[in-house]
């Protein structure tokens, strides 16, 4: 039914221009047909600024020919109401709805699903009205106290988004308020958390969705001995996210349990009760319907038809131009905010959990190589650590840069006449048009050959809504590169043998005593 | 002078043996001529587990005398006795001895470069007699009190090493003490950071080799503008690592200051004063000396001419079999602890500002790719977000696990039968099954193709010492596989034309008015 890119007619057209890409180190490149200006695809909350890629008008034509064979926008208006898009044909697989767009559709009048955003709705009331107890001091401590700090003990999708959303907006947390997180099984994980809060005032939120993951479970039972040891009641404290009917929906062992579903994958689960019960402690209600409403705007742009007003699906085609035309393997996320330094660690797991796959949704390996290494840190710290080989290496990186116009607190300082904030975008600046233009030199260790690709995505500050924006941004265009490939990007069978190997890798040790000429053996000679 | 590795007699032979590389998926791969139990380099600090690669003896064997051919160990002995090691024939480069081993070379009667040593023990003793004035009151607040928290504003290899080091060390702090990081000229940065320090007891540490780093200088000026508005001197409380003469050695400004030198690489720097002053506050002398020890017994074993015996040097050597002859063009480094998880970021600079380079060291441009981009995350957090596309996604990555039997705090709790720390180190054992066996199916989507290939650092805990050797181990590490590529892994040429386009971007914003048909004014124009 679906076809990948390798089967459009689009295909040979955009291999033939790759052969001779645009050449953004020729003089005047940059200028040329005011394609800085043109470059640009703006938006409410966020622009995007391509004019630094090696593309053209011919380039784009075939981007978008390419989308509407492929029907990208229709497979996404499709997903959001409802189709069965976790499935691969002919072989046993989830077979679910991907919904986590439902938990942010809530302004409105016509929900794409009803029933999914009326369940995502029907929580986040749940939600308010804890908050409302919390904030009225209804919950409080059993000294009457009211609880200031959260831990949130979850892994992977229950961790990375809700973290990086948080650290981002930190500067935003309702007076008092702190969230610390658990993931890791390391025992020093927990142990440092613990350290750093008073548990008589310290709200616990598990998360998992399955109810069932090795490390949270651990973690949580961790924390309730040591909230035993404090003299403390763990019902009181502990609050759970969970999928409805799993083995931690039990209402008697936690304050309050929120659910999320069975159509919400955990790397698209920052909207879901997953994300909005810690954030909407520390930002309170209102910001965190900023928040959705930020990502609700942004899936809505991602259902626009014309490529050139689509950010998502404009990033998507020449992340795909980038990757299997030019023959780029990895992609930097370089977010020019500190607040901002776990996004790209979010988008490591949104990309590559979903994209790191080698078969068709038809049951096919694929036509092509599919998702690219995502990795990537704050600038200007990076420039003084790993764009030395951005720019001389001999791998191609493309970058895609996040800015902020303006700071979050405002608060800057003149030195030498520019501002701190002045002098951070001033260096994002100059690092496109220096990885774009390139520089001749004289001694061949001083030569930058250019060519070397980046977009921007450039908005005024980073708020609740902006950040919303950012993260559905990325959700989608993650989803429109697999439909590109034609893979299930909602599945996840590549991390099953891991867990089932340290499964039994643990059942040995738990017996104290292993087969003599197992791998486990092996190891566990080893500890 | 030099060769590269393409030029040795063992080229060709290893290029026949990467045709059918050892296939670890063939049933009893894993357990063949014990090769688990053989591949081991074992030393007091760390042991090396290289079993799940995809080498046999012959391809050791080449690359045993790939190495003898190279001449690489009579390199690094160079290296630490004086040589001119940052040097490009032919061509202006910065033509310096390369010298940071000489810092931790405090252990042997016979140092290898007597005279850098000596400087080094200078600056330690001034660092111990500055420490011990402030843990005995001799330098207090204006209040007379204490100084508890430091904070450290250095960028790239100013920020990234220490501050690895600080995280990986943090439970072994003296009673009461901080440190904290600025870097980011993000204004948020340094607001975020003045937000949760009383700077009434803190230092401040400014740490710049140049004295003109523009990120350094202008969080130095704003956190002296703090200072100031809580009405307190600046000279009471800045203190500053620079190098000799450098605009900011000015005894007037600083409490102390401490000198680094020309020789020592900013991305080498963690064990000169750049991170010692941090971490000796920190951590106290003591322990600072065994951090330092540990990297020496690392610097020793570099020296070791049995490629068996010498970690870095096959970890160097594998990683050249993988990304040379392999083709895989990345490198994931994971830690199996929480603690260490901002070492992959400061590995991510030591190696690619290191060897993202293509111009040989005799000013032809390189035989190869240089290089790989290096990037992780602590497991078990990875394993529930990019850990998919490592086992089943189109791109193959070499992973370097590194482990320890212990956890750090030795806290723990027995949950089902194990430990938390038994579970981690489960999890790690199960994951270098997995990648390297794979696993088949009938099911497409649950195939594990393995051949995926992997080491393990294993320690016992992470403790200063340990760190330490970690630390060193890298840095040789990388230095190996610059002489093998033959470029000069010492310069940062490639940073150069940012840093000069930004510093035009931010002339033009100061004078508030730029050219109208200028790159500037299209980026300026956004703001």
């Amino acid at each position: 039914m679906y076809k990948n890119f390798t089967q459009t007619k689009a295909f040979s057209g955009l291999r033939r221009c790759a052969q001779r890409p645009y050449d953004l180190t020729r003089k005047g490149a940059l200028f040329e047909d005011d394609r800085l200006q043109k470059f640009v695809c703006r938006s409410p909350l966020v622009n995007l600024h391509y004019g630094t890629q090696r593309i053209d008008h011919h380039v784009l034509q075939g981007l978008s020919d390419m989308s509407r064979e492929l029907e990208l926008v229709e497979q996404f208006k499709a997903l959001r109401r409802g189709a069965v898009a976790n499935r691969i044909e002919g072989v046993e697989s989830e077979n679910r709805q991907v919904l986590h767009t439902a938990c942010r559709d809530l302004f409105s009048a016509l929900p794409c699903h009803p029933e999914a955003t009326a369940s995502a709705a029907g929580q986040l009331d749940k939600l308010a009205s804890f908050l409302e107890k919390l904030d009225s001091g209804v919950i409080v401590n059993h000294r009457q106290q009211r609880f200031t700090s959260l831990v949130h003990i979850g892994i992977g999708g229950s961790d990375l988004g809700p973290r990086a959303v948080y650290e981002g907006l930190k500067c935003y947390g309702k007076e008092g308020r702190t969230v610390r997180f658990i993931a890791n099984v390391d025992p020093d994980d927990a142990v440092a958390v613990l350290s750093q809060v008073d548990l008589s005032t310290t709200l616990v939120n598990i998360v998992s969705k399955s109810g069932t993951t090795l490390e949270t479970l651990t973690n949580e039972e961790i924390v309730r001995a040591a909230l035993k040891k404090a003299g403390l009641n763990p019902a009181d404290h502990c609050i759970a996210v969970t999928g409805e009917g799993s083995r931690m929906d039990n209402s008697g062992d936690y304050l309050e349990t929120f659910h999320m579903y069975e159509y919400i994958g955990g790397r698209y689960s920052t909207c879901s009760m997953v994300g909005a019960a810690s954030l909407g402690f520390f930002l309170g209600m209102e910001q965190l319907k900023q928040f959705l409403e930020g990502a609700a705007l942004l899936d809505e742009m991602a259902e626009e038809e014309r490529l050139e007003q689509n950010i998502p699906l404009l990033m998507a085609l020449i992340g795909v131009w980038n990757h299997n035309f030019l023959g780029c393997r990895s992609l930097a996320v370089l977010p020019y905010s500190q607040a901002m330094h776990r996004f790209p660690a979010h988008l490591q797991q949104c990309d590559m959990e979903s994209n790191g796959k080698s078969l068709q949704r038809n049951g096919q390996p694929v036509a092509s190589t599919t998702g690219p290494i995502v990795w990537g840190e704050p600038g200007t710290n990076g420039q003084h650590a790993f764009y030395q080989l951005l720019h001389q290496g001999t791998e191609i990186v493309p970058v895609e840069f996040i800015g902020f116009r303006r700071s979050q607190s405002g608060l800057d300082q003149t030195v030498e006449n520019t501002t701190s904030q002045e002098k951070l975008l001033a260096n994002l600046f100059a690092q496109m048009v220096a990885l774009a233009a390139g520089k001749e030199s004289d001694n061949p260790n001083r030569v930058f050959p250019g060519n070397r690709p980046s977009s921007l995505l450039l908005a005024q500050r980073l708020t609740p809504k902006t950040m919303g924006a950012l993260l559905a941004l990325y959700e989608a265009k993650i989803i429109f590169q697999g439909f590109v490939w034609n893979i299930n990007s909602f599945d996840q069978e590549g991390v099953q043998l891991g867990k089932a190997l340290a499964t039994r890798f643990i059942a040995e040790i738990s017996k104290r005593e292993s087969d003599p000429d197992s791998l486990e053996n092996y190891f566990l000679k080893q500890l």
